[in-house]
């Protein structure tokens, strides 16, 4: 697959929920997912399995209301940024926040994700 | 200036307009400006002269009627995105698009600025 295929298919998935799927079709093995800072677990999840940890560690403790997802906005060749925009219940709390996304991709895989948000 | 008040002062600048202000202020000599793709004079400007002409270029060619700016949200100790929305004319055609800049600082200042748009 092509950047812009990735991306195209990434948010798509997205939008329907389907993350698990996004994952086993789009990530490289050993791609690496960065949080903006440490909420107690470390910012950096290194391979796909401490990556689909961190997706069951949110289903098991998020009730999401609503998310909208905006993009694909493409940076060169290799790169490019979604934006999200929540609203979820998380310990008995519900917020609203955006936050943005930014992708790497080689060899057909996505290999890094970077959030962003405050 | 921490990333965090370079961050809040660069939204709050674009935000009024005040962008010569604002590379006057929070961009180093050397920073790098990269946009998503090239438009005819290549995709990256190297030093704060190359930048300024950019926006130079920009202010003689684009007539912006509306510009929203969204963020700072911050990646660590030293990045953060920030998300633009604008409507403007260019060459004769009026169009409203979204994109999301991407930031790096360094020693007090921006050094770098990824711009991801379609």
């Amino acid at each position: 697959m092509t950047p812009s295929e990735i991306a195209n298919e990434l948010v798509a998935g997205c939008k329907v929920g389907a993350e698990e799927a996004n994952l086993a079709k789009l990530y490289a093995d050993n791609a690496v997912s960065v949080e903006a800072r440490d909420g107690g677990t470390g910012r950096v999840a290194v391979g796909l399995e401490a990556i689909r940890a961190k997706h069951a560690w949110w289903a098991e403790n998020a009730t999401m209301h609503a998310l909208e997802v905006e993009g694909p906005f493409p940076h060169g060749d290799d790169r490019f940024a979604v934006i999200f925009r929540l609203d979820a219940t998380m310990f008995g709390a519900r917020s609203q926040m955006t936050e943005v996304g930014v992708y790497t991709a080689e060899d057909g895989k996505i290999v890094r994700e970077e959030f962003f948000y405050g």
